[in-house]
């Protein structure tokens, strides 16, 4: 029964009053605080109605509020329109954060003589919110209800919990196995005296065990807890504690096999891998029994570990509360994930150039010379964009999704696919879905963010194409989204230099004419993990030293700047570009970038004149680059395009 | 009696071994850490010969060495050259620190059975400096040794403490009463809950009392500490505790004038301005004792305190370790600070200006026009330099501090100018002296960097001038310098942008080419106070939190971008910027930089090519300022001169 989310907040007011709970906050997580989660878990966006990736709901007797970020303002909006929930911009000035909301709420219930309760789903909340949470209601001497899924007990229709079964990701696409990774996170734990070492990161756990899953549609991970001592290394995985036997433990080579069987997640192709590292498994929910019993120290990160996992651990054990180590050891890619890496970005920059070329052929944007190609060389020996009266958003979409599953190690796409025609583009984050997608029309741009993943490695690419005139607003800040991509991807920069810094190359260009774009610059690209990942990103505010990450040689970050204007367009340009050595000297290592993405870049809507020399001269080495890697895939009048699309200007 | 420094070096290690001293440590210091010291306090120039303002020298039983950082590394080894002192060259590679280089030699001395005894002044020695080694020999049984001053035992020639009578700088000048900064400073006294408040740093007090003192050469402030409470306010001043009465202290208003009439220090408007406001005054070595019974909190910055005032402190007293507030405060300069800045501005300019253009014509590099008009108009209505075969540094600086002594409200250089010629300005502050000086040769460049105190402020203005042709290599890292300085000084941002983000903007155009300059791009500029001065300062390396200072208008900082090849030239172009107010919109506050400094900046050594069309209209946009400020107190060859050279490129 589906009701309407002002029906299913009253039902949640009223299984709130029954609980006794004034508060109740609904984050978007999973166990394991992911950025993206399975549907499962979409609690947030059942009680909201607001599809996006990142956001908080809160819940009181009177009100709803949904706290969400620049990418999303645009979309929330339109979501929450039919509903009750209000909207809070975040960073935006004067607008309160979810503490602040909340402190006031839990003034006002004081003022009423009410002792507060709030109330979450422990397992949903991270650990370090869990806490800010418990101080907050203890000063007014209230309390935290946490062992409750008020969300669950509402949702007749939720969907299943998913338990794909891990696959192996083998030496010659991970390029280290998981013994040496394994030895690598203990000789850290030793250096931080950790007597203990609890991975609630899916990305970790998948990386550490170069195994990968299906659990979270583009992010292929697979729930599970690691839990690592210097002579015991436990996997916690399975839903489904009846099909597990609790005592279940790897402890012997010649048993290990045997004694896994048991397990209903485990092809025996990983139990065998699991077992002759050295690594025992563990039912999932077993996580919490096994941490109420450990003594000495342990490593985890409260922002990524659960409220209840870290309420599990006796008051006596010493908490090292730090990033997981494994998070920087896996942005650091190794040699082969580089090489692989490098090797799927051209195969998508095929498709993505076939891609572009369909478009502006669509849209009758084509050179004379290239028609004239077309027409002589007959139909291009790939599947041909579908002819369809007029071109939507959707179709767009769906063609480019096609190309990519024809490549070779294709496995899923990175990211659901966003193709935003116009006004559409100003939402950073939007999905054109078959009940609700724009024609394209000629004029303006098709903004498309789309990456997939293949066994080699994962893209990530944005190319905003003009379909037919632009305006000079759209040309000139067309062209400072491209000056401010171009600054950052050819900056150099001596070792040392942190992501923080080199973000605000990107900005200037903006801010110079006091604009700007409300999302970092970058981030982590993971290799056949979340499209998103830490802890290498180019943002420019700088909130904690934890915010101040070095870059690194072998980080690969995508580099993606965006000018947004509501109801009318939007326009992004993005590279993912892998930071290695530059020259030596006297002065100290330098760095560099290499892009890996290799698509031209639509230089149409550029205004020549404001770019400098330099500026010149990067996309033309860029262009070169392109069409020394793509052109060779290429045959008639799409290499014709790219040929013309790439020549120095 | 002046001995060799190695003769003096030995003698120490006479006194040390008769004190069991292993290790002895001489910091760069008086009693308030600060940069610049008085005579009397220069014991590392002692021991050493160094004259830098920066550096710590560590002498053992075998050896001595001196620490200091790159803007000082070809001075240095000149200075050390005649004498046993290993120069360890702070921030290369490889290099130890003076940390790691202690606890080497601590090491040493336990594997050879010493329980290791440091020794140092604890007056000259930074609480947190102080601390780390207290820690470091604690670890191996050993001791600190810290009431001596081994120095001063050696130095029978040692210069007289400086006790000059402060003057007041009234509200005219300081735009703000003192009675106004000490209710300021009492108020963030209570926000973090600090019973007392103790200010070491000189500037601090001078700035709170609106007075100035003659104790340090260029750096207008007096021997003092201030101690605060929400009722009391002390100011400790004068060294001679035999004149002072111990328990004198003014507590009412009618009976101030007289109790402090014994004050050997303080003019009698000194005194009452300090009784009018409530302020009593104690004999300066009094702190010691007063702190050793003083109780609850104490707000107090170990950086700056000394470590034996934090030692004075009782066990029970709860230390808020954290920057003096009036440091920030003083940096945001106010209305009146600014007016009168910038009107200091142009009088420096003018000046400067003058200089400039006699050293192109001294060196014949006046253009026809300007010869012409020189010819007819006959010589300048002002002094101008006077003839010497050949020109030399010190000539030109000689002749720029004469011009600068003849403005109305000169008080003093704001640091000893620096004229270097050549391979001289290498050294990033090289100064000449009538011992030791160059001629100016008719090619390459002559560097001045320069400043003066007035009434109405503090200025520090560096021009590389070329004196004749430049080589290929120095007009393009002339070139890169001005595009550096001119990145920055043009740069918008928004708010919130940290100076240590806006420092990448001048080190693109060296780092793009594998080249840096190894010092701060700017520091923060004192308001007739050290013209050093923070938290505001330009640099790229992001150490702790306590080095990401946000930029906020009324903060006026150096853009002083440099290159330096040692032996061959070195190159620095400086103004002096103001943050201010830029536009606002839904994007946030941004800010921008007006530059205050107004004087030509030459362009005969630039390659315009090198330039985009944004620097170039920069370039005319800031000799448009110059022009419009500097040309109304010009006449004459000179203002033709300006004229010619502030024309759009």
């Amino acid at each position: 029964m589906i009701k309407s989310i002002d029906d299913r907040q009253a039902a949640l007011r009223t299984l709130m009053a029954e609980k006794g709970i004034d508060i109740y906050i609904v984050p978007t997580s999973d166990d394991h605080s992911s950025e993206y989660v399975g549907d499962y878990f979409k609690t947030r966006e059942y009680i909201t109605g607001f599809t996006g990736s990142a956001g908080t709901a809160i819940i009181t007797a009177n009100e709803s509020g949904l706290w969400t970020d620049g990418r999303y303002f645009v979309q929330a909006e339109k979501q929450l329109a039919d509903n009750q929930t209000i909207l809070y911009k975040m960073g935006n000035d004067g607008v309160l954060t979810v503490s602040q909301y909340i402190q006031n709420q839990l003034e006002i219930l004081a003022e009423n003589g009410k002792k507060p309760v709030i109330g979450f789903d422990g397992r949903c909340m991270t650990a370090v919110n869990g806490y800010r949470y418990l101080e907050m209601v203890n000063k007014f001497g209230g309390e935290l209800k946490t062992d409750l899924d008020l969300i669950g007990e509402l949702w007749s229709e939720r969907p299943e919990l998913v338990n794909s079964k891990p696959w192996i990701l083998t030496e010659e696409y991970s390029g280290v196995d998981t013994a040496q990774k394994l030895s690598d996170v203990r000789s850290f734990m030793k250096n931080v005296d950790a007597k203990y070492h609890l991975i609630s990161d899916l990305c970790n756990v998948a990386w550490l065990l170069n195994m990968r899953g299906e659990d979270i549609s583009h992010v292929p991970v697979f729930m599970s807890y690691m839990l690592i001592s210097q002579d015991e290394a436990t996997l916690f995985i399975g839903e489904d504690e009846e099909n597990w036997n609790d005592s279940l433990g790897v402890t012997d080579d010649e048993n290990a096999a045997d004694l896994a069987s048991g397990c209903n997640r485990l092809t025996p192709e990983a139990q065998k891998y699991l077992s002759e590292r050295k690594i025992s498994i563990k039912p999932y929910n077993d996580i919490y029994h096994t941490l109420e019993n450990i003594d000495g120290s342990i490593l985890l990160d409260e922002r990524f570990s659960n409220y209840r996992i870290c309420n599990s651990l006796p008051d006596a054990v010493n908490v090292l509360n730090q990033p997981e180590p494994e998070t920087l050891m896996r942005a650091l890619k190794n040699d082969v994930e580089i090489a692989n890496t490098i090797a799927a970005h051209i195969d998508d920059g095929v498709a993505m150039t076939k891609f572009i070329y369909q478009i502006k052929k669509k849209m009758g944007l084509l050179s004379e010379d290239v028609e004239n190609v077309a027409k002589s060389k007959g139909p291009e020996d790939y599947q041909e964009m579908a002819y369809e009266e007029p071109l939507t958003e959707l179709s767009a979409a769906t063609y480019l999704d096609k190309l990519r599953s024809e490549i070779d190690d294709y496995l899923d796409l990175s990211f659901s696919t966003i193709s935003a025609y116009g006004p559409n583009a100003a939402m950073a984050h939007y999905s054109a879905t078959p009940e609700n997608y724009s024609d394209v029309k000629p004029r303006g741009f098709l903004l498309v963010d789309s990456g997939g993943h293949y066994k080699r490695g994962t893209t990530d690419i944005t190319r905003t194409t003009a379909v037919g005139p632009v305006s000079d607003e759209e040309r000139e800040m067309y062209t400072r989204t491209l000056q401010s991509h171009l600054r950052l991807e050819y900056a150099k920069f001596i070792q040392g230099t942190a992501a923080v810094q080199l973000d605000i190359l990107a900005r200037e260009p903006y801010w110079e004419v006091g604009k700007d774009f409300k999302h970092g610059t970058g981030h982590g690209v993971g290799h056949i993990l979340n499209v998103h990942e830490g802890p290498n990103s180019f943002r420019w505010r700088i909130t904690d030293l934890s915010s101040v990450q070095e870059m690194l040689p072998g980080m690969i970050t995508s580099d993606e700047p965006g000018y947004y204007e509501d109801d009318k367009y939007g326009i992004r340009i993005e590279n993912v570009i892998l930071c290695q050595e530059d020259m030596k000297n006297d002065y100290g290592q330098f760095f560099s970038f290499k892009p890996l993405t290799m698509v031209p870049i639509d230089l149409e809507p550029v205004d020549l004149d404001m770019l400098s020399k330099q500026e010149k001269s990067w996309i033309n080495d860029y262009h070169r680059q392109v069409r020394e890697n793509i052109a060779p895939h290429l045959t008639g009048a799409t290499l014709a395009w790219l040929e013309e699309v790439t020549q120095p200007v």
